[in-house]
């Protein structure tokens, strides 16, 4: 394998975005190694220089659009005039609402299936680089004395588990009532898992109220 | 598509274990549904009385293996004489020990490929199922006054999310400290979420640890 350097990531960039489209077109599943080959006119051999199999194809494919969504965090992140609750609460608008919407149409594309690789594998991902952002935040709120607890990457992924669960729950079963429990248990989990008063998150009670309606 | 009967069901069961027999031959994504067609002896239409596409069958077959795994819950379910932490303590210690040989040899057959759709729908299912199992022993404990939530079913939703969580996080940091770590803050979760003291989930601690080493 080639030392890593400027030309090797900017021509594994590209066969990540041949990639990308061939996914868009075919579906994943449907795409075949060869298919990319043609595409980026190289060879198996060469392929290999960059990727060991099909799968590490995906993974930065859907890195690549994990990163192209995420941008919209950054100006959270950056953000040093807001606290940790309201950039968490800024967080969660965010993923709701402000996905790009080619981002979305790429996702419906690569999800052709009803049972995926790609939204297993996406989701995977996509979850696990959200708790990554939410324990900077919750750390940085730790460290400012707002929030409490001496698990900030556990208590994000705890979160963001817990936010997917009252998701499901909240469709598997859209009562009102249903609703309603599910968002007062997630606003359980968010001020008991930070140390926090509920009354301190009631905006983002209302938040989730809104997106599990 | 015929009513619900005895025959069926029989024949719906036969094709299962047919899918079943090729998904452990040639893994989940490499059988087609003419495969499963030969060997049935069936023709496309036929099939289609039984299962309108190849992931109803992955599912069946799932859920056909988690109920063959599941027998070993039964006689916890059914023992009036321990207690709901008992109970709990004798799940999480049989899914790491008994689960029987031929379905191990069967996940490991089934998922040939490094991201598989059999893993993942699998792991979902099944997580899926053991959350119900483990939220009607939380209900019974509340109802004896051993537990204390208000919500059984999404406590227990948590708790196997937050197991699968510090699972990931001690295979990726397999240090003795984050060990500690993983097993402190799922021994928190589970008795903030049960409303026990840690203490009376001291032998549940020791069972975490060793599990994850």
């Amino acid at each position: 394998m080639p030392r890593p350097n400027t030309n090797f990531e900017s021509k594994k960039q590209e066969l990540i975005e041949i990639a990308f489209e061939l996914f868009m077109k075919k579906g994943y599943e449907d795409t075949t190694i060869t298919d990319i080959l043609k595409a980026a006119m190289i060879s198996k051999g060469a392929m290999y220089h960059y990727f060991d199999k099909k799968e590490d194809i995906l993974d930065a494919v859907i890195n690549y659009i994990i990163a192209l969504d995420e941008k919209r965090y950054e100006p959270i992140l950056k953000d040093t005039n807001i606290s940790a609750i309201g950039k968490i609460i800024k967080m969660l608008k965010s993923s709701d609402s402000d996905v790009p919407k080619e981002i979305r149409v790429a996702r419906e594309q690569l999800s052709k299936r009803s049972i995926s690789i790609f939204d297993y594998r996406s989701r995977e991902l996509s979850n696990k680089r959200t708790a990554e952002v939410l324990a900077k935040i919750i750390a940085d709120g730790v460290a400012s004395g707002e929030l409490k607890t001496a698990y900030p990457k556990e208590t994000a992924q705890l979160i963001i588990s817990s936010a997917n669960n009252i998701h499901e729950n909240a469709i598997e079963n859209p009562t009102p009532e249903n609703i309603k429990k599910q968002v007062d248990y997630f606003i359980w989990v968010l001020s008991t898992g930070l140390g926090i008063e509920q009354e301190q998150i009631e905006e983002l009670k209302n938040l989730v109220v809104s997106q599990l309606k």
